[in-house]
């Protein structure tokens, strides 16, 4: 029986929706977590609509199957690409990170000019662009993907003259264009903000979809009368980890990004959902 | 019916096969070709061996259905991996791209020190060691895995800075020890040969496992009387290729890599096999 103290599913193509469910523990820490992570699958920022959205809906059906009363789609190209399918598919609320990225964006900006880095998918999609337009059609937003963020990111290369270089040449023609607000569009870019915001120099809003899709479940959760309630006990387990592939990989990255310390992470087989 | 005119299969988890079937239409110009990038699945570099041999079960039934001769495995990892397990499983005879490498390290090393670069995968397997020192004991084998370097290929950035940067550290720990013999343990890698041969230096030599697979594949077809007698015809389509996703970004990189024109790559669902 699903009711407000079962977990939020959040889900992601790997690692990087770590990053978003930071920012849940920080926010609602009273909620229960199940995280799946397609680590067999990674990374979905090259691939197409039809197999990021396959991908997806069996990530939902294993989520389902755990009895999760809300999904959060922790990850910017299945957002961008699956999510407006999956969700006439189930009854059980969904949220991606686009939609609240996409509206402070369009809230921040005064000059009118917003920037969006990603994946390939995610920047391909022109997503962000769409749910910008709709709120202010004024608003020009440009895209720049960034390929090799994420296999930095993953490296540890968090701070370091490489990563500096490569997001100076990503960034260059952002700059150019004088954007005063820019989304960092891939859940893998909160731990390179520093990089990316000396960069960009004080003039220019960072907008981190993360938190503010933590921000967004809160709201849902308690419009739809479903904050859990109980109170949040030490070793309780209330986050759990699952993985489809090189769980102990997963765990020592998790346990960088996370202090809350994750004791293990199970590998399912995904394919079977 | 399979017989001497049938195609060569090879297969890799994406593009870096390529730098195989390159090799193949150099040295062998008859055969014709098809090859299958898993390019929804990509890259196998940091997956478990049980994902991966499952992964090229599916691809040898593919290859099996298009009535191949004889399968390569041009990809390390899952040569590393998968290879020993699947060749048990197919009367198809198959080579894959480490055990030629190995020998001909084995060969070429005076010092008796061998490095070898590669994915996460293919370094942890210690495939390339093992192969080394069932020829000769006496040798050993140093092997340092270099994340980054698939990403900088497929980016395109075979030559700069950032690339010799992250070269340059990768590398540091074999120009420590005194390799004189590196095997470039990665399909992607002859891409960047030259950035990786200035680095190390003229005292070091380096192994092709592409180049070398292209001449196992040759004298194996000798020995079982199976090179093609046709003759080859202008626009005869010898070359055929299969991917699991983003057909158009693979016809792009193929065709900086192969002068030979690739007209089309066909989506093809792997998971169906």
């Amino acid at each position: 029986m699903i009711n407000k103290n079962s977990p939020v599913g959040v889900f992601d193509s790997g690692i990087g929706g770590l990053t978003v469910a930071r920012e849940i523990m920080r926010q609602i820490p009273n909620e229960k977590i199940i995280y799946f992570g397609d680590t067999a699958r990674v990374p979905y920022g090259g691939k197409s609509r039809e197999t990021i959205t396959r991908y997806s809906r069996q990530i939902v059906r294993f989520l389902q199957a755990r009895e999760v009363k809300v999904i959060v789609v922790a990850c910017n190209t299945a957002s961008a690409y699956a999510l407006d399918e999956i969700e006439k598919e189930t009854d059980i609320p969904m949220i991606g990170v686009v939609k609240p990225g996409a509206r402070v964006a369009a809230a921040t900006t005064v000059n009118g000019k917003v920037g969006v880095i990603g994946t390939e998918g995610t920047i391909g999609s022109s997503i962000y662009s769409r749910y910008i337009k709709k709120i202010n059609p004024q608003v020009t937003v440009t895209g720049k993907a960034c390929p090799l963020f994420t296999p930095l990111v993953e490296e540890g290369l968090w701070e370091d003259p490489v990563t500096d270089e490569i997001a100076k040449r990503y960034l260059a023609e952002l700059l150019d264009i004088g954007i005063d607000t820019l989304i960092l569009g891939c859940t893998h870019y909160p731990l390179i903000r520093s990089t990316v915001g000396r960069i960009m120099g004080e003039g220019v809003s960072l907008v981190n979809p993360a938190y503010e899709t933590a921000r967004e479940l809160r709201r849902l959760l308690e419009e739809k009368s479903l904050l859990n309630d109980e109170e949040a006990r030490l070793g309780d387990n209330r986050y759990r980890f699952y993985v489809s592939d090189a769980a102990d990989k997963f765990k020592r990255f998790a346990n960088s990004i996370i202090k809350y310390g994750i004791l293990s992470a199970e590998i399912i087989n995904i394919e079977e959902y």
